[in-house]
């Protein structure tokens, strides 16, 4: 079974807005073990949504649209899958009464949007005003959803998911396991996904490369989760003890949720301490709900003064040995003992770059350091290449795989 | 003239990376007056990437792929290029030198790295390893550029871009103004956009919310920059004086850049004290290069302890006023007054969400405070909808809006 799902509107087309819609659907599909072949983004101009919506059905069995469904002037989606179906059009009184109860008698569009093609099932918007459609004929499907993100997902989840559930056949279908190895070249890894290959031809094997980070994942086909998880069992230990070191468990491929998680589950707390990353520290952990449970904050001590004043760093030491050195990382994180009541302390300081580089210390230069109150601290050096962005990325990632290195012991 | 872009890769088509590719993309082609007509995501499969690309190239004169140039077994772009464009391959020695230069003697994938086809033109990748190519054959280029963002957007600014301008003819362009616009409603705003729509019928107008931030464009086709900025003006300055109170400055839209282009130019220093926003106000402005010369740091108090400690808020004053109120984002700038040489702060805290909220202070109550030392400090209440993410991005953005409405002051 093939599945396209295709963006409409200028806005993503300009750049302006990333397509995350095409992201969530896919995820979800894959949740219930159905693989996108392919995503599509158009303009809102009708003959390239004519021709671009004819193709995708002509390549797939379901084609998802999201955009376009609105009542004002650039909105097509509508009108030219009507006429793609050859539908015409009726006023739907669910739909009106609906919208009157949630906005009220002078609901401007009401009329516009209870306007839907004949041939179109109806998927109720409970969160905005624009109706999902579904068109079904001769074995394809066209699901078209709003693009307001917020508005397309709850569709997806009360609406269109039990759509497809109940109307596409039980087959086969995808089942996944995916591992997140740190610090770890991609070629090595590489190998042995390669070896493995040639021995499991029934499982899939992919790797995405992150800021010194991989994701590694094992897929395959089978018509329930027993037989997929047997199947897939073997390789994924084989690669568990490849990497058992560098392994750290996140649905998302992020270590900050495997560092979240490990503090959550374990009550404790945590407490940071960065210079060239910025503020990426602190920001990856608390993007996570529930973070101010584990994380106190973090001493963004970009400048020396505030690494003297805020973390107790002496100053003298970043005179003689340079705010980025093994000396001056150790002490923010002792900084960080004295000024908080932290369990468990990390501290990054490094050289971002483009300018600040020396020959003895050149761009991408880092010193971590990680540490568990009353043990001593780990302290490490390590070279981030590539730009600035690169460079932070790569420091955030590093030092959270440092802190997970020492709590797993 | 079409132009195509194309994302190649299963951790895209799987959800699990959002194709930010394209987004940058296209937004650096309208930078030269350049308009993408389809975005378009293709697996690592070959007969899917060989169909993908013809298909593609038989749309547009310029087809742009990213991803798939590594060394690993599911990097098959390069591959199917060559064969779509007959070429042989080659081994390339000045990538075998640079290869060697930036990544040692042994590095193990380089003579893979190092095989370019024939008949393709070799873009330098100064950040990574996996060369760009570039196809031109009939009219038509095809353009291969790496997955990994920054190695792409690097590539973009010193090697893609100067090829293609080299190597277009020069014709019609289009030409745009942005505006950004903080803390209005889309309708509003929309309201003026349609009036002058019907007045300047050779201009499109296009409107595209941020978290508390918009972006209006103003576009026109146009021979040259000055027939095109003549024609924009008049709409141009009758926007901006609508909404002069709430503009500000910035090419990439994002109020943080504003910020750090007023505070270089000025010499002035900068302090932030963060709570809800969990280091994201330190984060999106420390990814500049040159924040070191103005930031001094950020305090992310995501505990009630750290607020106490290292910003002297008043214990009373948090159990009497609660962490999220006036009186405490007050004390949390005044701590950065005594805790850092700063001359301007500024603080947040808020309920990010999930949970948190109570009916008095729901989930998305904001206060922020802004100041210039030794004056008195801006201090307001917002209320920031959505989910924790949108509550943490509209907290970031109105602080440095409420923070350039000081400075410009």
């Amino acid at each position: 079974m093939n599945i396209e799902i295709v963006a409409i509107g200028n806005e993503v087309l300009s750049g302006f807005t990333i397509n995350t819609n095409a992201a969530f659907l896919s995820e979800r599909l894959l949740d219930e073990g159905w693989k996108t072949s392919r995503h599509t983004v158009l303009p809102d101009d009708p003959a390239s949504l004519r021709s671009g919506l004819n193709e995708a059905l002509a390549r797939n069995e379901i084609v998802i649209a999201t955009g376009g469904l609105g009542p004002t002037c650039d909105d097509l989606t509508r009108a030219i899958a009507a006429e793609l179906f050859d539908s015409d059009f009726r006023r739907d009184e669910e739909i009106i009464a609906d919208l009157k109860k949630r906005y009220g008698e002078f609901f401007e569009t009401i009329n516009d949007q209870a306007t839907v093609p004949v041939k179109a099932h109806v998927l109720k918007n409970s969160v905005g005003t624009a109706p999902g459609l579904v068109f079904s004929e001769n074995g394809k499907i066209l699901m078209l959803l709003p693009g307001v993100p917020p508005e397309m997902r709850a569709m997806w989840q009360n609406e269109a998911l039990p759509y497809l559930k109940a109307h596409l056949p039980k087959q086969e279908r995808y089942f996944f396991k995916r591992m997140n190895i740190f610090d770890m070249s991609e070629s090595v890894v590489d190998k042995h996904l390669r070896q493995l290959q040639e021995q499991y031809f029934d499982v899939e094997f992919g790797i995405y490369p992150g800021q010194k980070v991989l994701g590694v994942h094992l897929m395959t086909k089978a018509k329930d989760s027993d037989t997929a998880m047997a199947r897939l069992k073997v390789p994924y230990e084989y690669l568990l003890n490849q990497f058992r070191e560098n392994f750290f468990d996140s649905a998302s491929g992020k270590i900050s949720e495997s560092v979240h998680e490990y503090f959550l589950k374990n009550g404790l707390t945590l407490a940071a301490a960065e210079s060239c990353t910025g503020g990426s520290v602190a920001s990856a952990l608390t993007k996570l709900p529930g973070a101010s449970q584990y994380f106190l904050g973090s001493i963004v001590a970009y400048s020396n003064d505030m690494k003297i004043k805020l973390l107790d760093v002496p100053e003298k030491l970043i005179q003689e040995k340079g705010a980025v050195s093994e000396e001056v990382v150790a002490a923010m994180l002792q900084g960080l003992y004295s000024k908080t009541s932290c369990d468990y302390a990390i501290a990054v300081t490094g050289i971002a770059g483009p300018t600040g580089g020396t020959p003895e210390k050149p761009v991408g230069t880092v010193w971590c350091a990680a540490g568990k109150r009353g043990t001593s601290p780990k302290v490490w050096k390590f070279f981030a290449r590539g730009n600035r962005e690169m460079v932070i990325e790569r420091s955030v990632n590093v030092v959270l795989a440092g802190l997970l290195g020492i709590v797993k012991v």
